[in-house]
């Protein structure tokens, strides 16, 4: 059986994401450099395998996969007899995953994006951090993490007492966050969300994800 | 057994979404209106179910659920038996909704969502219309749509030739662009896109839902 590709690039976030689950559910691959610095992602060879220009995508035998949270939950799937099982277990188990990973997409995804682009995309790219636009994000990030706090005051993971994809989802945006971005205190400063990134940040599936990632 | 509830909002784009689900899959539910307008939402009646204070959120029994995607995904794993399969029936298919359900939320839904908060809440509110902002919307979402166009060129739905929680998920806001926005050209003007919504939209499941939100 050929074995899965992986087009992406290390530094992007919603590649880690990918490889992070590959590397839990331990399937071998083959990664395929997408040079985003030189705009590979916007030219007719990738295009022709995710019209979006966005990376990662992936193949596996005749099946072009794209989009980052669709790809970990068909892994997830594909090999459930295998690795860290992703999913939970009952249907209400899977529905709160499903509920947190709709959570990380809808709530979280988008601040910390804007933090990340403000404090360390801009400057690399010449422009100039706009602080108000990164002192509204930190702000609705505060909010989205006192939640957080809250749930994972009941549970020792997102969904419940379990790791699972709403965990891992979290895993590349928040490690930026703590690191690129010098904003560890967002994490720090909130007791059960600290002991849920050293937990989930100390995985071997992710440190070996992270130590490639630039900091 | 005990009915579902739903703690919704007949003009909420997500409470459509997951009553249009319900339908489809045949299954009686209560509605519990969350009076927006009061901002019962907010109150703490309302954030002990959904810590995030936005509706809708459903009751199964025990199991308390917010996120509109993570409800309907639910929904159509629970009544896999009954209705009109939302999901898919091989891994390949149910990769390829869960997929398309992504674009909406990633591509899609941010736009579109802009472009309604533009030219009918900020004015019933008693602001302005940005005129800019919709036009940069616009722009975003015809480059969207232009990838729908070519896509549905090749499948009679999003995710294959199935109607599917891909479908569904664009239902409301792809409602209120046509009417509410009067934006209706970005869907005609593209023959494929065209066809694809003279069918969903005309599906009796959705236009029950259709005729109680406001044109």
């Amino acid at each position: 059986m050929a074995v899965i590709k992986v087009h992406g690039h290390h530094f992007s976030t919603a590649t880690a994401m990918v490889f992070c689950c590959l590397n839990e559910k331990q399937v071998e691959y083959e990664f395929v450099v997408v040079d985003l610095p030189t705009g590979a992602h916007k030219k007719p060879q990738y295009l022709a395998l995710n019209p979006f220009g966005v990376v990662p995508t992936i193949q596996d035998g005749d099946l072009i996969l794209f989009e980052s949270r669709a790809i970990v939950r068909y892994l997830a799937k594909k090999y459930a007899g295998q690795g860290t099982d992703l999913l939970g277990s009952t249907l209400a188990e899977q529905a709160l995953v499903d509920q947190w990973c709709e959570v990380q997409s809808q709530s979280f995804f988008s601040p910390a994006a804007a933090i990340l682009f403000q404090t360390v995309l801009l400057p690399i790219r010449g422009g100039t951090t706009d602080e108000a636009a990164v002192a509204i994000n930190i702000e609705k990030l505060n909010k989205v993490l006192d939640i957080y706090e809250e749930r994972l005051s009941k549970s020792k993971y997102l969904a419940g007492d379990f790791f699972s994809l709403a965990d891992l989802t979290h895993l590349p945006w928040t490690q930026y966050l703590v690191t690129a971005c010098k904003k560890g205190d967002l994490i720090s400063s909130r007791k059960h969300v600290k002991a849920w990134w050293d937990d989930i940040s100390s995985r071997p599936a992710w440190k070996k994800v992270a130590e490639k990632m630039p900091k």
